[in-house]
């Protein structure tokens, strides 16, 4: 597919005109060297994509006109949260980059008892640029929400919408860390077989050294069945890009 | 798990001695100041693992003498073949890390018609060091084999061994590039929920800008059933690793 710019600002629904800026409107005019007339592809982050015809093209900002906004469907149909304990340096990276691939739909960096990882608003906003490069990467047209850090029992906070009714919650451990009931991902998939696919999961990932035993019986207490991803030991970010491809190629 | 330390070569299974050297003789000695009469685990990455004590440390090699020598069962049941068009610069080192992780049995970095990224004995070497390193992480003892180039035809031939008479052959690639009559995973699931697990599998993933419709086609010939990963556009390390994740996770 044709590269796509980002818009930083969503365009106003009732102006023909969107305008990119930054390192994107940079990249455009100095690399990809365009000229008025030009016709580009951009997107918003939301879903909606726009082919546009460059009117004006300055240093780091690109005039163009809207000629077609479309909001194609898109990506799984599950609607997926991934919160998993941040791992370190560029394991970072690649685990968005991932989770951006597979089409997670959020992803919450999880606070956990052991994680000692640093969350701020800086890495924030770093983990936001790279869900952009990732989204532009693989045509990805809404771009994977980067929440902010919290517990599994604030993610279950109802103002926050995330766990519903009709959420299935997840938490994946290792059997091998004392028996609390796991699952193993085909007894997962039987019974979506037979009670139907859920619309919405929340599945969390603990981090380097695991989760403490309280962590996991708290989680059971609040009926999060626990799933074993085997006998093999998984880095953070490899557990989560697992658990993520297989509750999304659940049908 | 306690640190394993790599012995490049097998001890010989009359002797009591085994000898490490090289970079993990140097870590052991001076990173780790291991002294005579400690003990330490070692393997040969073969299935073994060895509990032994320090008879004596130089600069580069140190002298045990193996007290134990264990062939634990370990990881998936399933042979898995990888045959994957090799990426690109860091996405080798990812790819052959996460293959590992998930006790993919060998890796066959795979010909192909639009495939361009240099494959000869020095990286064959790196990605080995990496195997071996992405192992120790993880505790796997059977480290991952690192075969030559092959085209999915060569990898057919019989003096290999590769495909048998009970192999199960899959080729990824999506429905979007014309229709081959690709599977869902799912479809894949419920014919083994039926048949009953394959104990091989061969899977082969094509290079960055896709395979041809002539190399599709000769795969459908030759009775390699398609697999549509969804539609979602995944980079060629990540298409691989989702598609072992799923095959490894059947049982």
């Amino acid at each position: 597919m044709s590269e796509h710019y980002y818009l930083s600002q969503v365009p106003d629904p009732e102006s023909t005109t969107a305008i990119l800026t930054g390192q994107d409107a940079i990249h455009l005019a100095r690399v990809m060297r365009a000229v008025p007339g030009d016709e580009v592809f951009l997107f918003d982050g939301t879903g909606a994509d726009y082919r546009c015809i460059i009117q004006n093209i300055q240093k780091d900002r690109v005039e163009t006109t809207i000629l077609e906004k479309r909001c194609p469907e898109q990506g799984p149909s599950l609607d997926l949260t991934m919160a998993v304990a941040l791992p370190k340096g560029e394991r970072q990276k690649w685990l968005i980059e991932k989770l951006t691939e597979l089409g997670v739909a959020r992803y919450i960096p999880l606070r956990t008892a052991r994680g000692d990882v640093k969350y701020d608003e800086n890495v924030r906003d770093r983990l936001r640029r790279q869900a952009i490069e990732a989204s532009k990467q693989c045509g990805r047209l809404r771009i994977m929400e980067i929440m902010p850090e919290m517990s599994r029992r604030e993610i279950m906070a109802p103002h926050l919408g995330l766990v519903q009714e009709d959420t299935v919650t997840i938490l994946a451990h290792p059997k091998s860390d004392g028996e609390f009931g796991q699952w193993s991902f085909p007894r997962f998939a039987e019974r979506f077989r037979v009670e139907g696919v859920p619309k919405r999961i929340v599945l969390a990932v603990g981090p380097v050294g695991g989760l403490t035993q309280e962590e996991v019986q708290e989680a059971v207490d609040d009926h999060w069945p626990t799933l074993d991803l085997g006998d093999m030991v998984y880095r953070v970010e490899t557990a989560a890009i697992v658990a993520a491809s297989l509750f999304l190629h659940l049908q």
